[in-house]
């Protein structure tokens, strides 16, 4: 049985995940799969470029992100799954040894109108790092089943 | 030197990239790596979950058309990176067998007013299977170096 249900967020409500440490060999794993750009794989080229050294594929960062949060919390909730991403920014970037940790904020909460056996809970996320810079942030609704709604997760 | 800058891209201009077929064992890994949710993870729960069958993590569904844009395009334009993302629609589940393509089109252009040698353009992302069903749409800003602008990409 799941542990959270829409009914156990409030608005205000803070949780904070990790810490998860980020190395440089996972940095080019991911950008060699998915974000082959010169400044997410190579040392040297990054240098030259804009980022001034070797940086995460910004999706690398919404991955751990999943990954913490996943860890965190939602593999013990209702959850219904995300329809979407409302936002995402990406303000810093991911360095190899990067220490990560991130910090999750209930902004909104919302029962459906429609179908009454869920709810909408709106999340801003921050992730930092080790000396609290923050380096992104992301705004999504989760979608939960309520408590006793006779549906299954 | 890059093929594509800024004055390159004008509103209502299409790109296709892909195909790109996706792996039930792919799929696996990313969710083990990144997502381990039941529903991305095991046949047998995904059956039972409302999703009912083995379905991608939607951020996979991201990474991937990341890929996909990147050796589309990014990799031959003077891209300086994207201050992240304004919007992504998890449509329908990406599946085992999926052969994605993607559609750019460009929504705007506006050159910076504070740095002269740069500009933002607007894509709208869609990520289609095989059966020309909508599974994604992302938005985002993409930064880009002005021709002739003297700095290097």
């Amino acid at each position: 049985m799941p542990k959270y249900y829409f009914e156990d967020f409030s608005v205000g409500q803070v949780a904070e995940y990790g810490p998860r440490r980020v190395s440089r060999e996972e940095i080019i794993a991911f950008a060699a799969q998915f974000d082959p750009q010169p400044m997410h794989l190579d040392e040297e080229a990054a240098r030259h470029s804009m980022l001034g050294g070797l940086a995460a594929s910004g999706w690398h960062t919404c991955a751990l992100m999943m990954r913490m949060i996943t860890d965190g919390f939602l593999l013990e909730a209702a959850s219904m799954g995300a329809p979407g991403i409302d936002e995402v920014k990406w303000l810093r970037p991911m360095r190899p040894g990067d220490v990560l940790t991130v910090r999750g904020t209930v902004q909104s909460v919302r029962a459906s109108q429609t179908k009454l056996d869920r709810g909408f809970v709106g999340f801003l996320y921050e992730v930092f790092n080790e000396r609290d810079e923050r380096l992104m942030t992301l705004t999504c609704p989760q979608m939960l089943l309520r408590r006793n709604s006779g549906a299954a997760a």
